[in-house]
C-alpha cells in the first residue's frame, strides 16, 4: 500500500492541507479495513499515526496485544490488494473528496468521539462541510413512521430550512427520508450521513432522492466508495449524525430503535437531545417517550428546537481554526456576498444570477456565508447580515 | 344567624368535633356567602375565627380597611335571612356532611392553601375523606376531549384503581367523566369535587355519573347545598383538586386551560405535576406539551404516575392527627377489616358478604383500611397487608 502512486490532491478548491499525500492514502486505505468507530485502531492512530498502522495491518509489525490479534487477523484478510487511489478517483469522478482531521473542511466537533473519530470522510457535494455543520441539526427517526412521523419530519425540517438552519438525517425511508424532503422542498440545506459509500444509493427507493441530496447538499460516509451498509454500519453512523449536529430531534422511534442511540450519543457528547412525543398509544412514539422521561427536551415545532439548540452556542467554539475574514473567502463565496443588495433581501435565483452561478452552488455558498456570519437567511429570503460577525465586516458592495 | 337554632350535629358517626356548634353553623353561612379561596376572609378567620367574621358580615363591626369595604358590602348582601341549619339538614338529606378545619375527617394537607383553603366542605358519600385523599390522584383535562384523551382518561382511572389508588377529578364532561368511569368500572374508589352543591347534578347529562359516585364514592363541594357553578368556581375549584391529592395528571389541554391552572397549583403545593403527551397536531395536547415543556413529567401509563406519586410519600405527615390503633377503628371498618382471610386474598362482594354489609360499604372501609396501611389492593382482590404499619398489627382473625 505505502507503494501506491498519488494521482493528485483529493481535495479541491485549494484548502490547506494538514494531512500529507502518504497519511491521507493511508487513511483512504484504513477506511476500507476497518470498521466504523473502532476505538482500539483509534487510539493506534493517536499514537502512531495513519502510517504506521496501515503497515502494521498489512503485516509488518506483530499485534500490540493478545486482545488485538484476533480483530487484526481480519483486517489484514482486508489489507491484500487495497488500491486507495482508485478509492480517491472513485470519489472525485462523483463530485467528492476524501476529508482527514486536520483539513480545512474538517468539522472538528467530531473530535469529540475521542478514538472513535471517523478516520476520515468521504464526501460528495459543493458546499463545505464544516461551515454548513456548524449550524446544523439533526432529525432522525423510524423507518417505518406512521403518516404522522412523516409529517412531523417534513414540517421539522421545511422550518428549519426557513430558520437558516442545515438539516442532517441519515437518508433512510420513514422519518429520514421526510426530513430530508422538507427541506429540500423549502429550498433547504441539508446533509445525508451515509452507512455504505457515497456512490452507493442505499436504500434502492431513495436513489433519486440521494442523487438530489448529492446536488444540492452533501452526502457524508466513513466508507470508501462502493461499501455496503450493515446492520452495525448503520448503528455506528449515529454517532456521527449526532456528533456533527448541535442537537439531535427524535422523530417517532420504538423502544430499541437506532435512532435512541443517536439521542443517547448527543447527549454523551453536550449536545441537545430532543424528542417530539405523539400519542401514548401509538408504539412508535414510546421509545420517544422514554427518551423525554429522561434528560431529553419535548420540542413540538421548529421554533421550540431553534431555541434550544440557539443557545447551546457554537460548537467547539474554542477549536474552531482561525476566523475567516472577508478577504480570505475563496472567490466563488466572494461572488455570492457581493451579489446580496447592501440593505434589502432577496432570493436564491436573483443571487445566482447576478454572482453568475447556478442556483445549488450559490445556495452551497449562501449557507457557508452564513456559519461565517455574513448573511441571514429568513424565510425565502437571504440578506446581509447586520452585524457579520469578528470575521470582518462585509464590504456592502452592490452586485 | 348567631340566633339560629342548632337541630344536631352535623357530622355522622361519633367523630371528634374540633369545631363547636357556633362554629360549625358561622362557617356553614360563610360557605354561601363567600366565594371559594377568597384570601381576605380567610386571613380574617385565622385572626378572629368564624364566629366573629360572620358577626362582621351580617353588619357588627366596621370594614377591616378601604380595600375591604366594597367586598364586604358584597357578602352583606347576601348575608342577610341565611340559615345555615336548614343547609346542614339538607346535606344530610343526601347523605351528607359538613366539615370543618380541625375534624377528626378533615384532609390536612388542605392547610396548605393557606387563607385559600376551604372555609368547610360539603362532603356526600360513605367513607372518610381524609383517608381517601391521603392516596390519592387527580386526572383531569379538557371537557371537549378527542377520543384519545377519553380512552387514556379511562384506562388511567383504571390502571390506578386497580393499583389501589383513589382518583379525584372534577365530574366535568370529557377527560373528569371518562376518569371517573373508568375508575368505577374497575370497582374503584374515585372522588367528584364539584363546583356547585353535593347535591346539585351538573353537568346535567353527567347526573347519573355523580349518583353513582356519591354512592360508592365521595363527593366534595365548598359550596353549599343548592349552590349552582359560576366560571369562577370552577377555576377556584382546581386548587382543591391539586391540594387534596399527591399528584395531578392532565390529560388533554389546550392552551391556557383550567386543567392547566389544577397543575400549576399543584406544582406550587409541591404536588406530583405529571402530563400525558398526544400528537403536536392536536391542539388538545397542546396545554399538556406546554406543561411537560416546563416541570412537569411525561407521564404514558398508570405505572408511570403510581412510580412518581408513590416516591413523594404521604402528604402532609407531620401534620397528620394521632395514628389510628387497630382497637380505636370503628365497628364497620373493623367487621370489615375482620372479612379478609388471614393470608389469601378475596375479592370484595366476599368481604361483604363476610362482614355482614353492602359491597359499596365494604369498598369505603376497604380504601380507609388502605390508607392506614392494614389491608393491600391488588387487582381485584384484597388482602391483609404484610406489614400493617407502624398504627398496630392487625389481627390474623378469620372470617
Amino acid at each position: 500500500m505505502t507503494g501506491s502512486s498519488m494521482t493528485g490532491s483529493p481535495m479541491t478548491g485549494g484548502a490547506r492541507e494538514a494531512a500529507d499525500d502518504e497519511q491521507r492514502l493511508a487513511r483512504a486505505a484504513l477506511t476500507r479495513i476497518v470498521e466504523p468507530g473502532d476505538e482500539l485502531v483509534g487510539a493506534w492512530l493517536r499514537r502512531m499515526g495513519p502510517v504506521a498502522v496501515m503497515r502494521l495491518l498489512a503485516g509488518a509489525g506483530k499485534p500490540l496485544s493478545e486482545a488485538s490479534a484476533e480483530r487484526l487477523a481480519g483486517y489484514r484478510l482486508r489489507a491484500a490488494g487495497l488500491d486507495p487511489s482508485a478509492d480517491l478517483a472513485a470519489v472525485r469522478a462523483v463530485g467528492g473528496r476524501f476529508l482527514c482531521p486536520g483539513d480545512q473542511e474538517w468539522p472538528q466537533q467530531l473530535d469529540d468521539l475521542g478514538d472513535a473519530r471517523p478516520i476520515g470522510l468521504w464526501v460528495r457535494g459543493r458546499p463545505s462541510l464544516r461551515y454548513w455543520a456548524l449550524r446544523s441539526v439533526a432529525v432522525v427517526g423510524a423507518r417505518a413512521c406512521t403518516g404522522y412521523g412523516a409529517h412531523i419530519a417534513t414540517t421539522l425540517g421545511a422550518g428549519l430550512a426557513e430558520a437558516g438552519w442545515v438539516v442532517v438525517s441519515g437518508a433512510a425511508y420513514g422519518v429520514d427520508g421526510a426530513a430530508h424532503r422538507g427541506t429540500l422542498a423549502a429550498g433547504g440545506a441539508t446533509i445525508g450521513v451515509l452507512a455504505c459509500g457515497v456512490d452507493v444509493p442505499y436504500p434502492r427507493g431513495h436513489a433519486e432522492l440521494i442523487g438530489r441530496i448529492a446536488e444540492r447538499g452533501l452526502l457524508v460516509a466513513e466508507l470508501p466508495p462502493a461499501a455496503h451498509p450493515t446492520r452495525s454500519r448503520f448503528v455506528l453512523r449515529n454517532r456521527v449524525i449526532a456528533a456533527l449536529t448541535r442537537g439531535t430531534v427524535v422523530v417517532e422511534a420504538e423502544y430499541r430503535s437506532g435512532s435512541l442511540v443517536t439521542a443517547r450519543c448527543a447527549q454523551k457528547l453536550g449536545r441537545a437531545t430532543m424528542g417530539v412525543p405523539g400519542a401514548v398509544t401509538s408504539g412508535l412514539s414510546a421509545g420517544v417517550h422514554e427518551l423525554l422521561r429522561g434528560e431529553a427536551t419535548l420540542v413540538t415545532d421548529a421554533a421550540e428546537v431553534i431555541e434550544l439548540i440557539g443557545s447551546v452556542g457554537d460548537l467547539a467554539p474554542e477549536r474552531r481554526g482561525p476566523v475567516v475574514a472577508r478577504d480570505l473567502l475563496d472567490p466563488a463565496s466572494t461572488r455570492v456576498l457581493e451579489a446580496l443588495p447592501p440593505r434589502a433581501s432577496t432570493d436564491v435565483r436573483r443571487i445566482a444570477r447576478d454572482a453568475g452561478t447556478g442556483s445549488d452552488e450559490a445556495l452551497a455558498r449562501l449557507y457557508e456565508l452564513q456559519s461565517l456570519g455574513f448573511v441571514e437567511r429568513h424565510g425565502e429570503r437571504w440578506q446581509l447580515s447586520h452585524d457579520p460577525g469578528p470575521s470582518g465586516r462585509a464590504r456592502r458592495g452592490g452586485p
